[in-house]
């Protein structure tokens, strides 16, 4: 509850037009809400992007299709979903109503679904998603689609690995003026480390699931990216793509 | 070597004005220098801030003194070094020139050196430093500081961990209105998970090796701050107050 | 074997009722049994509840159904089966006597077998089972009905993840009166150090293995709530909502 | 802000006694300490014990003295610090004012300062303490001396491990009578497996740091009493003596 | 060579039986197998048991099959293979010899395949078999099965879980007496400790994957054992039933 | 861009054929590609072999046969791909032109395909490759079939485990004489010490998933490798037979 | 309490000898001891030997000196402690009585103390300890002194590390003649494989803390060794050279 | 026993120079070290280089001293000891004779001793080492020296971390003409993986301990270099400095 509806139902008591305990209860039953923190929640300083997204991991079409309907009749425009692969879509799209099923678009390579498609880019740049290999491009498009959505433009820069280190240098001015970077890796995730000694922005470094034996599922390029010696560079969850889009759609419009 | 200073050499040759060889040997001799990647990575867009920070644990006092010295005889103004000790401090300022010692000041919370004073701030807003309790002091000082130095105005909420929850909803209005949070906590590691639920802005999560058992030495926290279920968090090193305080200043000035 | 029983054989031997020879056989043959620890086990205080409960993962459809007949013949009036899917309960309830089907239940959020009810509610106050997220529903509700099914009132309170601290406040009443929580949360496991925080009461903190990458299977949940910074919370092993709800319902009972 | 509360200020408010704007700042200014979380987290139900823990590790002594202080001159009679050495005991003491000092006492075995003296019991039952060896002595009497401290009556079993189980065995009475059981072990930590299939009441398992080798800082015992064949057992972090005495009082409060 | 061949064939040498470039070759071409460390490997001491093991995982039928022909037409008597599941083992018999299928057993418990029967026990005493829980089967009858097939006799105690201490110690008498013991237990791995104290021969504990969560596939059992507080337990690989019963029947036959 | 081609083409701009513009854009598009770094690595000293390696696993058999199209139609004569199963491997086939399907073969044991056969040996002496199981065969053929594809000759030592130490001192000699050795062992991952001590080239360690338990996929042989007490060992990723292939054949052609 | 002693006390009861409340009293008093477990544990079959071994890790002079004159003046005749370095040895010595400090031996390789001497050997064979390295000699002569103390003969290889595979082989012969053998080991854990490969007895495997880097303190050889591809073979915990010595000591005289 | 030794052993006897049971006694005694292995090992196809080196760490300076004398009388020319710090040092360097004190020189950043010097480069090319950080000298020089030692000629390449990636492409020439190239680096250790796609050499990576937090000892650099997505790069123990410059050696003689 905001001070100023606050000081209105203060107010309208002190006028004699409530009485205190109907005002009582309505401070009682409602007193979280009014503090706006979900509101705050999803808007995060982003006016024109998605408020809500959907885990689709673990979620039937039926929960999925169900919470983009609510969602969407509560008066959100845009709704996108994560990890959700071709067939589970397909069904959520045959859930949907005619209207959202005539705006429902499935991303394949980051494997979400949108629907209302995306926001023109209102950022104050550009961010960068930069992949280390062609393996990593589910979660790189995962990242890139997320800024997308909440209104940034994206340059992807993608099978940059540093075992071929002029293919990263090819792109060191896109790289130097970018707002915010995503950095992809499995593997040894040394991406990152090399990519913050080029740029001047804050770099968001996702380790992927890439890799075998020793890669630990993701832990090794996890490890490497919490302990990279550039400055300037933090770190989300193995193949969270979407918290790395979402982290650097927020720097682009800080 | 950016593209109008190659189209400058391949003209000079075309004019005469120097020959294939030598126009050959500056090509080879300087190629990467002209890139200027670390020139960019000293500066990172922030004009007054500390240019280069020492990382002075494993390093004698002699050794700091001396990169204090180098750094500002090369012409930079303000330095800083992490993790020294009273000792050692003690001993570096009494190695430094008169004019350096003069401008020398040791925060001990921080444990860290000063040469030169922090910048004013120039920042779009300001930066939270929230700390769970008291013991991540240290960490959290290193963090505030840092993000001073880098120009940055600083507001520090310490001692608001997440088992007395009001302490810290009564700041929910410094929250909201951060332009970036550091989120400071040992043990479990809740505080950025619940801080991020609140902001709007990115939160970077440093976790600290406070605890004992099975906090081993930070990984508890680290681990949990890497799961945060809210979005808009990164996460440093353990200890990282730097890194934390680092990256949120870039983001104010972004 | 009790003293009165003990000191009542020798009395019959004593008044040649019994012949030393059987006495000994019976001394010898349930010595243990006698001393009545199992027993002790299966009662724990709670009268009216379950005294024997099946564990079903990793047990046949005809293993539960012939477990549950052989406690039911001898005379447990209520059995619950743990961990056991839709399938597997189907054949198992047509694997049962026309009298125990007629009581079979079968809880699919749960997914947990009942046959002969819960009992009516015979504890000291209520037991309060939190829950971080939908995801973690199965184990929440496996926590709530073993605490039902062991005479207990349970108040539920899902979905009150600490990253919309707004929803747990919500219900900072029915916390603070409780006479034991469960506070059920995957991923970062921050859950229990709040409601830890708010409670009177043992906080019973169950991890569960929801989340992806570094939560490690609930790893990370684990040790984020065995890290508690909040007094009076306890934990038991990843996804065990039964020994959660048990523990509960035995200080409910205390 | 209670709900009482809440409508008295309206009735003021109604009544003309207070003006709206007052009222609006009365709310604003103060609403989480009024909520009163924080006291309830400090009585958590047990009337006569200490309210304030002082975690000692990592505190000089000048900083546990000036906190003992503090409590004490807030009106709280009995005060208590945990993981306090002999030398830092001392120096504590030399430190305290008069009045504070001739009430101090200092309990070796579990490295706890206590000034004022444990309360009368006013528990339901009793609790008990059991260790597996005598390495185990300073967790164990930290258990102990907490759970005094909060008005439970201990009984402590020591040395029982369960390589000889008949030593644990003839206690089986105190533990099928007990209201709450912390079972202590380090190494294997079977113990809590075996007294909680004797037991009837809650056991809360403090696993210890004692043992060597793969015993690993006391992980291997923490993750066997995690995984406890037994009903009713829960766990705490490693050497959390108090935090299984604090538990196994509040159980005994119910 | 051992040394009265090697004397011999000098001997012949300076007989002029044999020329020095043969005799050299002689000593070239043999010098290992003449050492005869593989037959020492496959007798082992044990005069009447199986001298080679099939380990069946991984192997497909026709290759379990292949070797089982191969050992058997090259004299061995009795050929046993462990993990190899119904499915497989009805395929390895349908491609044996009619000889050697109408010798041919299968092993439901222990999914073990046996060729030839059991050998006549021809140990010094026998050795006890004990098992935490039912889930502990198979692993405990490959266990027991490979120490009869080594010539041992074998004393089951099936379900002698620490949490209920009482059925362990009704078998103290047998548990007294025996020669060897494998104890088998998953979870928190608690059994051998109990048997350690109550016994006066060696314990060969055997963890097992029974569990889940932070049992992490037997690992937690499998640390519990080595930090056993009973001296005289040593521990072999997780599940690895074969080798608790193969060092057992060593002991047995020592 | 080598240093004769960069001066060529000053001389060409020098001498009027080329203008400024069109050099700049030479350089500017063809930048690091002419530095040469890509091709040195896909030559890496040698002349014969196959210069680009397809990793297989996770690529469809489409993006396969792309790939090894894309490759030979560049002029490359040999490609071979790892990890591909026969279903995969003949779907490969299905997809190849006619011309790269005549010389397609799938080598089974090693899953590995090649285009275009070997190319005779070249290097400097041989590369033995020594296995300690039959359950290694797969990543020992990915080894020995990698340096044959490199030009080297292969010398294979299979089924030498340590357990028979006679049957590895057998081939003393052909271990002696290597230019570089493969050693390739799962379970305790002893192989390589033994014969880094009989021998006086460089070891290659190869751990291999073979094993069960504590064997944790690999990591038990991995660490012990990296632990070898043999001097001149040196250790890849856990089941990588490419990667030690491929470094003993460049040893094998230093 | 044995059979014959139970229906000994029946008939006194019959026979009017005892009264039923005196014999009730009698059970009641003394169930355990008479089942005589202690007893049996510190016998174990080993006539000769000591029956009670102190730990002298955290244990203060005085209480090792106090525990040696307990077990002495108890009719002990040998007592050892393990795990005493020489400046508490010389204080133990200062605190014996006189006859008890005439019969103290300090060990010092095995950083052992021992009063009373060691027995004559009465075992059926002879132990071997061999051991890779001289730097895990603490730990051998450990295992050799303890199963000295238990009547065993001991027969010592050391440095017989598989880096040097000859000077293993060189005792073939005393391996292949042991009743059972100690295997000690650091890093790689490699040695107790190749020993397996070459005993027909029981080997007991003690892996050691020597090494670094990914040692990790003994664990990899610990894991190495529980993955031995060698059967016969059994782990104790790291650096527990006392465990092995005991576990070899009962094998040679079962 | 070489072949040309054995026969002439045979010829003797048939020529009646040697007694059948001398010749037996002759091979029996000297079985092993007449097969060589052990010399092969100390010359490794180095002809003028160290053939024996102690590992200082964990040796007294008198052990340290007494082996050097031993080697140097037993003709061995040059000796090194690895991890020796400087009092260590000076001690080792008082103990010795005056001979092998005039030939004795410390080496601070190496942290090792060598007596005799170095040999003269007798490779087949060059060694390079490389190091990511200043950090990292002790371990980088402990490399160079050992190949310096083993008569490679080391180009050092250091402090070129991939943070400032410019630095690192100043020097790929010598990269790319190595014979063998040491890649040193702490933290998130990806130096190997650029320098391995620069290079046609073989790479061997040494992570270091270098960092903090979650860098866990070097853990971290080296779970990432055993993931290097570079082809041709292998990995040896963390700190081992040794261990890559000898490995590095070996293939620059090879």
């Amino acid at each position: 509850m905001e001070k100023r509806d606050l000081q209105h139902l203060f107010e309208r008591v002190a006028a004699g037009e409530m009485s205190p305990a109907d005002a009582t209860a309505r401070v009682q039953t409602e007193p979280f809400r009014d503090l706006g923190y979900a509101k705050i929640d999803t808007q995060r300083g982003i006016r024109q992007g998605v408020s809500e997204v959907v885990y689709g991991a673990g979620k039937s079409a039926a929960q999925i299709a169900g919470i983009i309907q609510a969602l969407r009749s509560s008066g959100q425009r845009r709704v996108m979903a994560t990890r959700v692969d071709r067939a589970k879509a397909d069904e959520v799209a045959s859930l949907l109503s005619e209207r959202d099923a005539a705006e429902f678009v499935y991303h394949e390579d980051a494997e979400m679904v949108v629907v209302g498609g995306a926001p023109d880019p209102d950022g104050n740049g550009y961010v960068v998603v930069a992949a280390a290999g062609t393996s990593d491009l589910r979660v790189s498009e995962e990242a890139a689609l997320t800024a997308e959505m909440m209104g940034s433009r994206v340059v992807r820069l993608y099978d940059v690995g540093v075992a071929g280190i002029h293919r990263l240098l090819a792109h060191a001015d896109e790289i130097a003026r970018a707002r915010a970077i995503v950095a992809v890796a499995g593997m040894e995730g040394a991406l990152p480390s090399v990519i913050g000694g080029m740029a001047s922005c804050p770099v968001i470094a996702v380790p992927t699931s890439v890799g075998y034996g020793a890669s630990f599922g993701g832990v090794t390029a996890l490890l490497a990216m919490l302990n990279s010696c550039a400055s300037g560079v933090s770190v989300v969850n193995i193949d969270n793509g979407f918290g790395g889009g979402y982290q650097a759609a927020l720097i682009d419009h800080a």
